[in-house]
């Protein structure tokens, strides 16, 4: 209720700060039965581990996962699985000089005023550390809805100005951006490495997709499976915006250019992004969110001080300079988690659900 | 659970179909002591009541509400508030011909795939009918918080291709689009008369902006106020994307463009739309939601019938060519409702918080 | 959150007072595809209904019920189920007398200090007239489990001090006690009639019993099957006890008295009243709760007044003179509603487990 | 929602085998600014630590917690709190010989049948070893209420047939069972003692008391105090009936007995336990439960093993013969994890009620 818990089946629980002793999370509600190993967490959090190249923190972190219960003799039990990392490359020294200052576009102000304490750190709570549980979270959804045949997957489709038109999933892994045109890589190597030279960040936009999903997820008429799905990728750090199939560009849609006709073959467009009245549809499941650039840039800039004093800030220590770069794996942890969570619920419900039509895609 | 429940602690529960005997909420979690009488709820309700002008649907409902239990005396007690709205003027007769086809667009084969049985008679509880209850519950929560100085206001932002720029609160109320400018009115009747002739529907953006919010409100990691706030404003029929503050235009913003610094006399712009590290920070909270076209519309369209058979939809009876026109007083329930929810939230665990230092705004 | 809402999957959410115009309640989770009607609601409601014989209150209500929404053309839909009550034999004058009187063993003091405010007439929402929800959202929750082979009955086993041995089930319907032994009828009515001639209440206990149960129905550790009926019937108006199985009696008991052997052929004893390690067992579940005697008596009484005066109490208006004669129908539903809750959530995450063992009952 | 948290807004979330590496819980809506230490939590953690007189399991754990967040520099920040205790002194091998074997009152049937899967050694997730988590978690609810003035304590009123009448508090701490009258205690140890050379085990009996309370903590009409503390309560290990104040007493009793008077002075009893309409009155909240013998026994009993053949059971390894002896101090826990939930819970909803009528007590 404090909102460290994400989901209502399939719930994940985190705690950790970014310069604490370590993080974790319990993930409950997992059927029991999956296969599962620390190796199947790894493996997404490498992909959003900071500090593999140089168009990210600095930090070093080997995010090695362990599980402490829930698993027995290689496969879920169905009781709570406990999650653990240690945090192993704090520097905490380097915020001690902005402990009494609110850094702008930063976490500190709304932290100050909502609980009167707080871990200046690193931001604390507020870092986007906090993300490593929901990768790891998100592993075993994945997991578990591979075994049905879902499969989430995300890349970038822009940075900054540079838009990205989707090319080709086997090149998402092959690049430090999750870009997946290889022909666009060099492109945005060399605007982030000029973005460093100016000391500044900037903002970004990923999209994800899963494919596989049956048709009925989704709870109308407030827990739609878009509605869950807009908040969990709202609620990662930095996101401002979540388009679902077309988004805003329904706003200058007209209606019998929008609607994706059905024929006994399937669906001739999808506009829709595979959710109609909340309700997954079959069709692939595709959102869209916008990341805002990094707060913590060392371009100085005028705050004030928790004595209402003004200052000017330059946030010193090691930031990534696009915290979309290592967005991906973290959208697609909270695209999985949104489905298995419906997918569960959805069958408490409807278990007996036989329909004879055939399902479209 | 099964999603007909908005809010954790201040929670509405609603029911009702589009052509059933009724609608109806119950709103739990209301503090005690507050002024409300069913006229409080009304205003709203008329404000999205169907058929007022030619360019709704023409479907006259009176949307006359009751207040059941939970106020005694003119003033909240603390319990359960049930509320009812009776259905008056449906017309079941018009649907007979879908009732084993799907709209294209629309939420009948989804329904039937979730639930293998549906109540067809104006899309049953997919309708849009069942918003009426969000703003009757709206309105209990916006009585609330007007009296902690917080005002929720919308307006209409973009209507097809038509772009409208914020003039002034006052011209909202006085035109059927919720249009804040009055000289962009003459532009929109013209649109939507063509509309028709064309037979077609169009898709809109509606902005939502809170004032007078103290800082603090929203609960990290997972349940901040704007993936709450997204939650609910994609929870209404035919939203596609939610923005917050600056939204999608953040993509190619850069960090020292895009944080709002702080001075002792308060923020100098507001990109993040009033949220920061998902906390409220005091600034307007301000979001954008982009509807879709409507589905229903008199041009025909393939689909299949649930045999899997091709067959040409024409959907007759009466509805909205723009679901967009009456969205905004939905989309500041939802605001409304996330608020408070929000508010209580913050209280129950923050309730001894003092801080010295000024509050920006 | 503040209380209304019962069931995590399968939710009930109520709301009404004694002297208000209705009692509401929406059922939340109920599969779809349940063939239901209001006359399928209405028989235990008869069973509760007060003013039935002279054992009970002389308020006269008809409690017929009306199901708004979530069934179509006689099935369940999986949508929201809306179901209303007329509230139509109040006597609010009754009350205006002790409107600023705290009787003693009410919840009046209690209320007052809780919310600052009160419906007092006829207890408002303390009444035990709540409970005709429970009742009609209990009877939904026992037809779906009918259809599963789960049958949930109760029966009085103790009135004041006389103690009720459980003889045969059908003559439980027979009497205006739920007494399951005919030849005791007489007993208890003469005891009640000097009761009422005494102008005083008493105590009674109730015992539910749920059987045809597959095993593996709970959740440990915290939402044990045990744990939540304890929740479920402590809920109930006047209970102060709450036992499973043995209950009270284990506590002299060694274990190798009070385990419950097992063979091939099945449990050789159920002390465990049907749950093991808060599972249940497939045994027949069984629960006793223990009701206190009625305060609401014209037996003058010392108390208070709103200023804190002291005052003499006499209990006007119309009064069960054991609230524990009406409390079957309650207990059974309460436990239908634990038992339909814990089988969508069982499901849920265990739908896939198939386990060769032979179960037991 | 698979039933490894407790509470709603004060919540805790456990994980952890009796086998396992460690044993965790997140503790999630803590208010901020509470001085916290792990020590404060050793206390009540070594109160229930195994091994410690020759009464209990043998096992040897030194249950030493580690706070991983939430804390920063001696005070609560109002984030989630990552616990840790990892085990040392598991004994896998004990175990081998019944894993195919379901001991007679014990989970592992119902485990078994409801996941397909267990982790045998030691009970697993069924073990009251993840009790430890509760006590825990509830020493930090304790350290809370003890700000506000509110003492939560237990004592052992009963084990097996041995009644024991609450006679000071001092005594509590200076025995091995909890017995409020030291002159109890040699017949006690003699009891125990006899118990063993029987290779048998036995029930018993717990009290708690909560003081200090405020009156208005509850939530009708399902969340009342007293239902959520039979939650709580009933979900300990082996606890089969929850009493409030006069529990089954009551059923015998007459109204004109059993309510308890109020003068300007205060209350003139107290069957009530603190509780009226599920709503504290400010009265001593008061609860008493029974517990089981402890199924695992030495005196061979009959059984089946995973395919359905008849078998001998012996439970070798270390077990408490009277799982009551330790259980104090997790009733504590769990009684004021109940009331701070309650406590934020009310506050959230009711923070401006003022009332002017005295508090009895």
């Amino acid at each position: 209720m404090s909102g460290n818990t994400f989901g209502k089946l399939f719930t994940v629980t985190t705690f950790g700060e970014s310069h604490g002793p370590a993080l974790g999370a319990i993930v409950d509600g997992c059927p029991p039965g999956l296969a599962l190993s620390e190796a199947d967490l790894q493996g997404d959090l490498d992909r959003r581990r900071p500090g593999t190249s140089r168009h990210t923190t600095q930090r070093r972190e080997p995010d090695q996962v362990r599980i402490l219960s829930g698993v027995f003799e290689g496969v879920t039990t169905g009781t709570s699985i406990g999650l653990l990392i240690e945090n192993t490359d704090q520097r905490s020294k380097d915020y001690s000089k902005i402990k009494d200052q609110f850094r702008p576009a930063h976490a500190d102000y709304t932290y100050h005023h909502k609980y009167g304490v707080r871990d200046y750190r690193g931001g604390g709570r507020s870092s986007a550390r906090e993300t490593a549980m929901r990768v790891a979270a998100g592993a075993i959804a994945k997991k578990y809805l591979a075994t049905m045949g879902i499969q989430v997957r995300g890349y970038m489709s822009q940075l900054g100005p540079i838009e990205i038109a989707f090319k080709e999933w086997q090149a998402v892994g092959e690049n430090a951006f999750f870009c997946p045109d290889p022909d666009k890589v060099p492109e945005l190597e060399a605007y982030m490495d000029q973005l460093r030279r100016d000391q500044d960040s900037v903002g970004a936009k990923i999209s994800v997709v899963a494919e596989g999903l049956p048709p009925g997820l989704g709870e109308p008429v407030f827990d739609r499976l878009d509605a869950d799905l807009a908040h969990g990728l709202m609620s990662i750090n930095a996101v401002k915006g979540v388009e679902i199939g077309a988004g805003f560009a329904c706003v200058a849609q007209r209606g019998s250019e929008h609607r994706d006709e059905m024929t006994p073959e399937g669906f001739l467009s999808n506009h829709a992004g595979g959710v109609l009245g909340g309700i997954s549809s079959g069709q692939p499941l595709i959102a869209h969110l916008a990341l805002k650039p990094t707060s913590s840039i060392t371009t100085p800039g005028r705050s004030i001080d928790i004595h209402g004093n003004p200052v000017e800030v330059v946030t010193k220590g090691r930031h990534d300079p696009c915290v979309g770069i290592r967005a991906t794996p973290i959208a697609e942890a909270m695209m999985a988690l949104t489905l298995i969570d419906h997918l569960l619920r959805h069958r408490a419900q409807n278990l007996d659900v036989r329909v004879d039509t055939p399902r479209l895609s």
